[in-house]
């Protein structure tokens, strides 16, 4: 960027002026607010802003950024903090919206399946808003997400495979631009070739272009049958080979999880449960009933021919909820192994043909390196994480887990696949972005960032270094 | 745009080193060429080039670009010219860069359901290729366009309903930008959060970013069961309506097409056939045997609530290739109605709910117009054109159709819709942009333009006035 990395020699005289639009309760200089502000789930170490804001109105986010312009301060979406490559991180001070508190459902249109929400919904209370009407918004990250920071990420998770990743489910955006135009993108109909596509634009961007205030949505009605199963495997090999001809088959499983063995152990003692200690397929159907009924005859038959014949079976929905809240606690699961650890979740995705390759070079990988590392998956659609379980105070560790990290992703990028399937680039995975993408193409998106954003204030420091 | 409208004053010099380069056959300034490669399908008039090259690799196209910048030259991307707003008119001259004999399939991988195309690659050369492998690519806009030029337009068509558009069916492209460069975007892995979406930047773009010459594409495994059947209905809105509740009852059908009754009748004088000449459905079914028995029992229990009852089935390949055969000439049957007259087809996309409503009120205006004016749709993704069959050298023909488009576009924005579901802007809806997406979003989308193309040199004219 052209700028360099600077913070605010003093911040008085932007904490008053937001002060003056916000009141003091919305405005807050408090250290515990300011250090939650400045990390996120993972391992990477704090940075917090100068100051915390909570607007409640994209109007609100517009003088607030138009307050930071004229004081030449970053300024840093944030919705609750659950991203993994450090996205949150005030790297330079500066401002951080938190955008918790616009938690509006604004409308939903069960008629056109579409609803608009404020940045700060987070998934949970926008299914728990739709059951009702017998609707769901099916991204399912793991984590309890702001829609904000889950369009700003491009996630996806457990439901991808079927549904699509934020990339497919985004209609349209409001979007703060760095001066504080404001800018709606995209519309209610299902497709146009209006010109270029700004949504996609934003869903990604981490906060660099702009900071989203509304987001569109797709939605589904709740299928009529709902059916989970959970196997295990004698091998990974076996698991994710089951999983690479069920891809190849076409059949519409809405979820294909894999958890390792070390994994299943972990979730075993986390949530008292006796799944047998093996590589492990979680399963996941919708449709009508005889629709379910056929995809799962079809999966048992592919899973037999690879030795997974131990299906255990959940139609209730309470049930399967509690299936599904051990796999989403995987990662807090994994940590528990080791009192006073941070987790280091890596996220590749490759080809769905690699993906048995890539997972069995990757689980010698962990062997030979002496990592506590536990591997899960939205293997669906070839994605992977290994949660390296490290103490970050130690050198020798932090190392470790940096030359591993390093090796996944080379092997993954050799694999035809990227850096990140679903976590994003934040600050941990830059120096990936030109590997995998060339110098040409990180030029260009470059170049957007300097055209939409000519003083680098948007979350400096993320997607490209200073 | 920066620029102002200008010519090449003397184009020999520019002819000169593109002959050097790509040697006598494969550059052209014969007047037919010249003519063909400044019109499209349309009533738009002609604007011909000034020289037509038939480049064969990447590299040739980052040659001609780097010539048509050292003479100041607009670029103008041309596949088959089967587009519908006058994207291919050389509204300043310059070079046009015909892809169509860059038509090499280069990599078909059947294990990952993707392929890799150049941009001349035709979508029926396509599906030839891969039906020994028992694949297909699903979007399908009539036309046998090319993949180039489809990605280029983000159309869609008949398959969008189950399949999606181009924006979710485009792994990843090459570009050749404006200085030359050429960059690759997106990969192999099904997802993807490295980085800004590059990709779908380039999808829709219209060639005013860069010339797109090779695509990455998904593929689909040839379901297990096809079905396709035809209904006619007692009023044009009962047919809308029979689709309003199939799509909202989430029924995965993968082809539901609208042709009124004057499409019908042109049609059947067409194509030599004998159907009923009123409102009508086209339906295709795809899946397992089991799940076409299924959707179909669906979609007619929901079509005899709406009068519709009168179902035609096609299971064979051959009458169901007959049977979309006819749906596809309906542009070209349309224009047979009237003898020398050219087709102005329109073409908006509203959310689904409203869709009765627009194409009642659409068909009541086409009634007080006087204008012949068949109207067929896509009607799944809540997408419809009218083609007014119109002589353009009559002006107040022109006239009424113009107005009669402005009234369709203003309806279909009021409902929340968009200006173009599928046949992009060129430069005969430049106008409709702003009405939709508002002066700020239009201001950030010439950004873009700028920074990305900063001589505006890449098919000036389109999707913005100079």
């Amino acid at each position: 960027m052209a700028q360099e990395a600077r913070r605010l020699a003093d911040p008085t005289a932007l904490i008053a002026a937001l002060t003056a639009l916000l009141g003091d309760n919305r405005v807050s200089t408090n250290p515990g607010i300011l250090d939650r502000h400045g990390h996120d789930e993972s391992y990477h170490p704090t940075h917090a802003p100068d100051v915390v804001v909570f607007p409640q109105s994209t109007e609100e986010v517009a003088q607030v950024m138009r307050l930071a312009r004229r004081h030449a301060a970053p300024v840093i979406p944030f919705g609750v903090g659950t991203s993994l490559e450090g996205h949150v991180a005030a790297l330079q001070g500066g401002v951080s919206v938190d955008l918790s508190g616009m938690n509006q459902i604004i409308e939903v249109n069960g008629d056109d399946l579409d609803v608009q929400v404020q940045a700060g919904v987070t998934r949970k209370q926008l299914n728990a808003h739709l059951r009702d009407a017998g609707l769901f918004f099916p991204i399912d990250p793991g984590a309890d997400a702001t829609i904000g920071g889950m369009t700003s990420t491009r996630a996806s998770g457990t439901n991808a495979v079927r549904y699509g990743t934020m990339r497919e489910n985004v209609l349209g955006l409001t979007v703060v631009l760095a001066d504080g135009r404001v800018i709606k993108t995209g519309g209610r109909a299902r497709k146009s070739a209006a010109g270029y596509d700004l949504t996609r634009l934003f869903v990604g961007s981490e906060g660099t272009l702009g900071v989203i205030t509304e987001i569109r949505l797709r939605l589904y009605g709740i299928p009529e049958a709902i059916a989970a199963a959970v196997a295990p495997f004698p091998t990974i090999g076996e698991a994710v080979n089951t999983v690479i001809r069920i891809i190849q088959s076409g059949i519409p499983v809405a979820r294909i999880e894999l958890l390792d063995e070390v994994q299943m152990d972990a979730v075993n003692r986390y949530s008292q449960l006796d799944y047998p200690v093996a590589p492990t397929l979680f399963f996941e159907f919708h449709g009508s009933e005889a629709g379910v009924t056929e995809q799962s005859d079809a999966v048992k038959m592919i899973a037999s021919d690879f030795g997974g014949t131990d299906f255990r079976w959940s139609t209730r929905a309470e049930e399967r909820n509690k299936l599904w809240q051990a796999r989403h606690d995987a990662y807090y699961a994994g940590i528990n192994l080791r009192p006073g650890a941070k987790g280091w979740p890596t996220d590749v995705c490759v080809p769905i043909s690699r993906l048995a390759d890539c997972i069995v070079a990757t689980k010698a990988d962990i062997a030979a390196s002496g990592l506590l590392a536990p591997i899960v998956g939205h293997v669906g659609d070839g994605n992977f994480h290994t949660n390296m379980i490290i103490d970050p105070a130690n050198p020798a560790e932090l190392a470790a887990a940096e030359a591993f990290n390093q090796r996944l992703v080379a092997r993954a990028l050799e694999m035809g696949g990227t850096c990140t399937g679903e976590h994003g680039i934040g600050y941990g995975k830059i120096a990936f972005l030109e590997q995998e993408h060339g110098a040409e193409a990180v030029q260009l998106m470059r170049l957007l960032k300097q055209s939409i954003d000519p003083d680098n204030r948007l979350n400096p420091g993320k997607i490209f270094r200073n």
